[in-house]
């Protein structure tokens, strides 16, 4: 069986964990601190299950520290908050990190100056958490995919329109996307509506839709939209 | 015959100016200095006609400086370069601009950095060149539209899919929106894909959607594109 070791414990991590666990993958969801998170007792602003109610329903998925489960992964996903991603992938060993494939679907949201959130300023425009990420780990294969929708979406695009609409990936390493690409497929993406933007640095583009999304989002009052590419 | 005022000789504003001919307005488009854009023969990236020649073709466009435009127009356009638009709205006379629809069609794109452009960083994420032209002229009602897109798909969205993808509006003012919107239909935009997102605030999101916008352009090689919201 395959082995992914997902970073960050929220929904969007969970959504992930419970999806892989759906597809006969064998799963660790890792975390800052695993004592600290399991007695975490403080409801998120969504209303989501604590952590711990959550991983009972799921025990299938393995818990670790973000060390381990890096170690664990033979592709690492990155469900982290933006803000947070740099510092819990250093927390890796980081020989068990080169090499390997990275998805990093975060966002450099920055929720200090108001809602809705702007971007982190040193992340954003002529940078981006992407490319700021595989610069830290140049031997790493980041391959950016999925940060432009809700969570439910990602691994579920049949849920709205026929599964008609556009996922967008990027990365530096082709053989890297092409495996990535063939996890999309297992999610339930149409091969042509895995649009392909280029290198890291088209982690901007997709980084720098989300001010978009949030407002559709707020006018919309619901997360189960994405954008189809029309042409 | 309803008048309006368009910034901007480029391609741009001479896509809308021949298409409000074409609606049968009366149209003043505006240039810093009228005879250097008559005597201007350096061509453009886009291998464009020079404006004289294009002018010449298009008589019934009346030509004037950006002060002579706003004082014609009813509604004004605005097609400048992003970085020009706050100076080429403050060459007009402040009475002829208050209490007049602004509709704002220009990106703050920033060349300076490389291709492809970025935005200017103090137009940028929290805030934008929609909101900076709001509260440098606060009289004026600036409606923030089809920014998000190739200027021939902006006034014929039929060119592709039907027709049926997406335009979003924003702006303080709903009247003034609305207004806009009847604009939009005559261009044959669908009531059904003109998305609301909401007071001025919205052109951040819809100005940094730009960087997707041009990594998608530059991967298709082909700016006859548009998006979808797919619900």
């Amino acid at each position: 069986m395959k082995k992914i070791g997902i970073l960050g414990t929220g929904n969007v991590g969970r959504t992930y964990a419970a999806k892989f666990i759906a597809l006969d993958y064998e799963v660790m969801i890792g975390t800052r601190n695993v004592p600290e998170k399991l007695a975490d007792n403080l409801k998120d602003a969504y209303g989501s299950p604590l952590f711990s109610e959550w991983h009972a329903s799921n025990q299938k998925v393995r818990l670790g520290t973000f060390k381990e489960a890096v170690a664990f992964g033979e592709i690492i996903l990155n469900a982290t908050k933006g803000i947070n991603s740099i510092n819990a992938l250093k927390m890796a060993d980081i020989n068990d990190l080169n090499g390997k494939i990275l998805i990093d679907i975060a966002n450099p949201l920055d929720f200090s100056k108001g809602m809705p959130p702007s971007l982190l300023p040193e992340l954003t425009n002529t940078n981006s958490l992407g490319e700021e990420i595989q610069k830290t780990f140049p031997d790493v294969k980041v391959v950016k995919t999925l940060n432009t929708m809700w969570a439910g979406l990602m691994v579920n695009p049949a849920m709205i329109g026929g599964g008609d609409h556009t996922v967008f990936i990027c990365g530096n390493d082709s053989g890297s996307k092409g495996e990535v690409k063939e996890i999309l497929k297992l999610f339930g993406w149409k091969d042509s509506n895995i649009f392909d933007l280029g290198d890291i640095s088209s982690s901007r583009g997709t980084e720098m839709y989300l001010p978009l999304w949030l407002r559709i989002f707020g006018a919309k009052n619901n997360g189960a939209f994405n954008i189809k590419i029309v042409s």
